[in-house]
């Protein structure tokens, strides 16, 4: 039976065609209108509220419709909306620079702007390959990436990618890149704990170094979180490790904290609990507090030092988008920098994410179909199995995630999981009685889909 | 002799890596620090007033701070300033959506939003790709693009691109285009007249079509006007051919209009002026206003219903952005197209446009070391050469037209050239007044250009 549907639903559905999703699934469960956003709550049309879990695709940090940033976008918007980049500048890009290079680890210096995630990751593979070219090394023109990562969806981006769902179909349209093994703590192939092991596991990387270091342009990574492929986390060490590696081999590192920078994993980048410098550091979604696409490539004084020369030497770095800069995005950015400057956000994060840990553990842990809840700053995940003592996956054509997804999205709360993986990252201005909540209604939604699903197989087997 | 240089200059400088410049020509002249903008005008820190005749890389339609279109954003962003997109939507969205399906060729029905113009070619060229497989073809993995195109700098765009600047140095990571060579009206190949040409050069495209036909997705081209090659101009007539021999062949056309969409070439699209539907139009830069990233790739039914399936046929069109469908940029885009309805641009654009090439042939076109001035719409462009009769090119790194823009700056008028291409693209909201004075301070910088340039030369014979 089909649902009743609002004219807003009917029209979309006439004319949207949704990403990351079958769009036949909207027959069934058509597109929630939203119709306001205030704090952690999304409205829908219909008046109904949900606690945005996700902050809508791991971007917004400080609350749907916020004051300050409301007031910082109008008065730049009534200033300036948009200026070319190129010879020119602006007050807002200036200072987010200045600032981006303040806050992120020592030795990354320069910005460079772009508009998305995919297309900073496009900058640091191009900067990267033509940087060695420019170091006479022609050579070094291929790019090492991990099992499982996610590093956007541009065919150079999609070209490091390690998750079928996203580039199987494409391969042929894809870069040769070098995959090696990452770390999988859940599912541990050396009987390591995350938090006492010696990282084994970079011998993955390690062998393929030996093997490819002359033809390897850069080493790219997700630091401490593997988002995309259910919140995979490992420990700091690996990175010490990997970056140690990079400056063996002569390899620059890539670290893509699209979805982990500005406080996610509890510090502001990932990549200090390692205490390193990457080569690049690519930033987007967060960088805005979720208000506007807007990404950066960070970098450093030798990799600027490559391109800097007379004109007529051809070394300059041509890559733009006409959005380059846009005032109105660094200004949004620059205030959310200031909010992490006012207000004592990181410390919130590992306060906040202390008690989610220590409740959702209890919650979660013991459960029969929950292999593990994990967690690292304010990311939170539950890892649904088959068999708990196996390990054993739900086969992903059961879309366990999606159903219990739905079942929640009723419940007030939405929670868009990664296949078998339900998780939680939630803006940090979520209080700790809403944090239960959250909890409180995962749970329960858990607990409704199972004894569902076990009536379901006992139904099939009477 | 370093220039004085203001502390947001110094600023810029030590942080901020430009786009498509080599940042060494920064010492001589450094970054202009555009405090303010409002109508046709961008003002600087010290209060000098620049005509922004490029649009700021051909974004700004209706001016800029655009007062109704500040309250539209202000508006929405005290309402809601982003959601996830995926079973997920919004009132702007939505209206947008609605809105790009009624005034784009007729059968363009399905809108998938992305960020940028690059963002939206790459999912042009996986849908197609992944279309045909759907379809049984899954031989056609290649593109055919045209000498001398542009279509963004992401890999898989810039694979599509024929203008080496962008894309030379970066040829071992791309894909293995089919290049065919485009329309060339003011070097013909033919010797006709645009006014009057049967576009014989479409037998260029012919010619690999039915060479290669079984293996070709798509066909990919800017409508009218090869923008970044320097405002390459070519008649409609051409399109249709290309519609013909596309239908011919089972190939997929996808029109770029992220340059020439919304009245830039007199039209709402320059497709129309061709009186054909592509099976993919890529739209993007004006459709905001000039004031957010924002881009769309309308498509037709038949795209959309061969990924349409149960879920479990793994037919889902899998690609995403963060910012995918923000409400801001949304609700910004919807105001543009309401200025469209509420006022008649489109009429303006064609009167003005007239204006424009009256005044600019009859000052450009006699001079000795211009080709010719030609126009389209509201882009008018003067290719300078250094032998008017055979037509032979200034070579690039004399940088003639840097030269002349750098003139032109200093005499408040913002051109930002292509090679020896100067070019008008000035924002819908300029006066005849306005116009004349553009017209009139890029030809004193001409003049002034080539009477010191031919100073020089004295003063090298002496």
């Amino acid at each position: 039976m089909n649902p009743v549907l609002s004219d807003l639903q009917r029209s979309d559905l006439n004319h949207v065609w949704h990403p990351c999703s079958q769009m036949k699934d909207y027959e069934e469960f058509p597109p929630i209108v939203i119709k306001s956003g205030k704090g952690i709550y999304l409205y829908d049309e219909n008046g109904k509220e949900y606690i945005d879990a996700v902050s809508s695709w791991w971007v917004n940090l400080f609350g749907h419709a916020n004051e300050r940033i409301n007031t910082a976008l109008a008065n730049q918007a009534s200033q300036l909306e948009h200026v070319i980049f190129a010879n020119f500048t602006h007050k807002p890009a200036v200072l987010l620079a200045e600032k981006l290079a303040e806050i992120t680890p020592e030795g990354l210096t320069k910005v460079f702007f772009a508009d998305n995630g995919s297309s900073a990751i496009e900058i640091a593979l191009k900067m990267s390959f033509q940087y060695h070219i420019q170091n006479n090394k022609p050579n070094k023109k291929r790019f090492l990436a991990l099992t499982d990562a996610y590093h956007g969806e541009t065919l150079g981006a999609l070209s490091l990618g390690g998750v079928g769902l996203y580039n199987e179909i494409f391969q042929p349209l894809l870069l040769n890149t070098v995959r090696a093994q990452g770390p999988d703590c859940f599912r541990c192939p050396f009987n390591e704990e995350p938090s006492s092991c010696s990282t084994p596991c970079i011998s993955f990387i390690e062998e393929k170094l030996i093997q490819h270091h002359e033809e390897l342009a850069a080493v790219i990574v997700e630091p401490l979180i593997q988002a995309a492929a259910g919140m995979k986390m490992y420990p700091p060490g690996y990175l010490n490790k990997l970056k140690q590696l990079c400056l063996q081999y002569d390899i620059h590192l890539i670290a893509d904290e699209v979805a982990v920078g500005f406080g996610r994993t509890g510090t502001m980048f990932a990549c200090e609990q390692a205490g390193i410098t990457p080569d690049f550091m690519c930033l987007s979604k967060g960088l805005t507090g979720g208000y506007l696409p807007l990404s950066a490539v960070m970098t450093t004084d030798d990799v600027y030092n490559a391109f800097y020369d007379e004109y007529e030497t051809m070394k300059a770095f041509f890559h733009s988008h006409s959005y380059t800069g846009n005032p109105l995005a660094c200004r949004v950015a620059l205030e959310v920098l200031r909010i992490f400057e006012d207000e004592p956000y990181i410390e919130e994060i590992q306060k906040k994410g202390a008690y989610m840990q220590e409740l959702a553990s209890k919650v979660f842990n013991h459960q029969p179909y929950i292999g593990e809840y994990r967690q690292t700053g304010l990311v939170g995940a539950i890892e649904l199995v088959k068999d708990k003592a196996t390990k054993e996956p739900f086969p992903s054509g059961e879309r366990i995630g999606y159903k219990i997804y739905r079942i929640a999205l009723e419940k007030g709360l939405l929670l868009r999981p990664l296949g078998n993986v339900l998780y939680f990252m939630p803006p940090y201005v979520i209080s700790k009685e809403e944090i239960k909540r959250m909890i409180h209604i995962t749970n329960e939604a858990i607990q409704q889909f199972f004894k569902n699903s076990q009536a379901d197989s006992v139904m099939q087997e009477v």
